[in-house]
């Protein structure tokens, strides 16, 4: 394993304190002791997971579409072009959660669904981590966005949104990650298991 | 533009307020005005930008070889394989912040130096980017880490790196992020301007 060091590395926590609470930020700080004895402090937001869908429609012309997000990010200030993701709910498995962001943002079901992989998206200062899923067999239905939420919905080719993603007009890491990993899975390098996925019954 | 919507998505702010401000951490919570004249919070944190280094040495047998780190990440718990990073001090320029990290991590100092794009890795809660560099030219030297920081450092072949960017060895995502957009270049995709960048003199 790449990431098996030859030295010791690890951080044990020594003490945990909360920072603060907010409605949407919880952050800690903790005291920590290094591989030297000495000790330290890390803050950190805690973050419950989250996913997001890559979510494939074939075209007029019968190549691959992917469906994307605009939506405006106040932290960075920008209208940003995204893949649907969100946070999951406790408990809740995450490709119910890929299942429930799709059709909550963008008003699709899919059919069938593979996991891509996972991501780490912010690992200085979050515990928050990214699973991503392939989905296609789209059936197309109503968004029920949460209140607040305001997001546009469109689909593009592949070749332009690669092309986007290298260009300065795609800056989200996970959503950069994601096409990433599509670019390779469609060229063979990156094998995935497709699950036939029925849309629940007691879905609204 | 990708990202220029058709209806309006932009928050503007209303008010903030300052979270709190620990020894690493600062964060707000804003409270904007949406598209439909509602109000809705904010909270994020604040963080000065960062920038990413792929260091690139030429191994024994003529292929390229990435730096990487080992790097014990408390967060996520987890020792993580990534491209040296740092945050940006105040005023500092990309590069100069660049040639800094990378020198203080690994040692190294690199002649030819190229911008490979910029990255948001939380864009939900951050105002972090992260710009990624792309160096060659390499001269190894003394590390300077700061105090607590343990890390190691070793090089990897490009198709074992790559492989690792799919089968969940690298997660983290601005590393996959650079690994891919390395990968385009080298595969043509992508192309960049090199600079000769002369190590500052100055440096200690």
């Amino acid at each position: 394993m790449l990431n098996r060091p030859s030295t010791p590395l690890q951080e044990d926590r020594v003490h945990s304190e909360e920072l603060f609470r907010g409605r949407f930020l919880h952050a800690f700080r903790d005291t920590v002791r290094l591989p030297d004895g000495a000790q330290a402090v890390r803050e950190y937001v805690v973050h419950p997971g989250a996913v997001m869908v890559i979510p494939m429609l074939e075209g007029p012309d019968g190549n691959l579409r992917a469906v994307m997000e605009r939506q405006f990010r106040y932290p960075v200030g920008q209208t940003m072009v995204e893949f649907p993701a969100g946070k999951l709910d406790p408990g809740e498995a995450t490709l119910a959660c890929a299942q429930r962001e799709l059709r909550e943002e963008t008003g699709y079901r899919a059919s069938q669904w593979a996991r891509l992989g996972v991501l780490h998206p912010v690992i200085a200062y979050s515990t928050e981590f990214i699973e991503v899923w392939l989905a296609k067999g789209l059936t197309a239905g109503e968004r029920a966005l949460d209140g607040g939420e305001f997001l546009e919905v469109f689909d593009i080719a592949l070749d332009p949104l690669f092309h986007a993603c290298m260009n300065g007009e795609i800056t989200d890491a996970k959503t950069l990650v994601g096409a990433f990993w599509l670019q390779n899975h469609l060229q063979g390098r990156l094998p995935v298991q497709w699950q036939q996925v029925p849309a629940p019954e007691s879905m609204p």
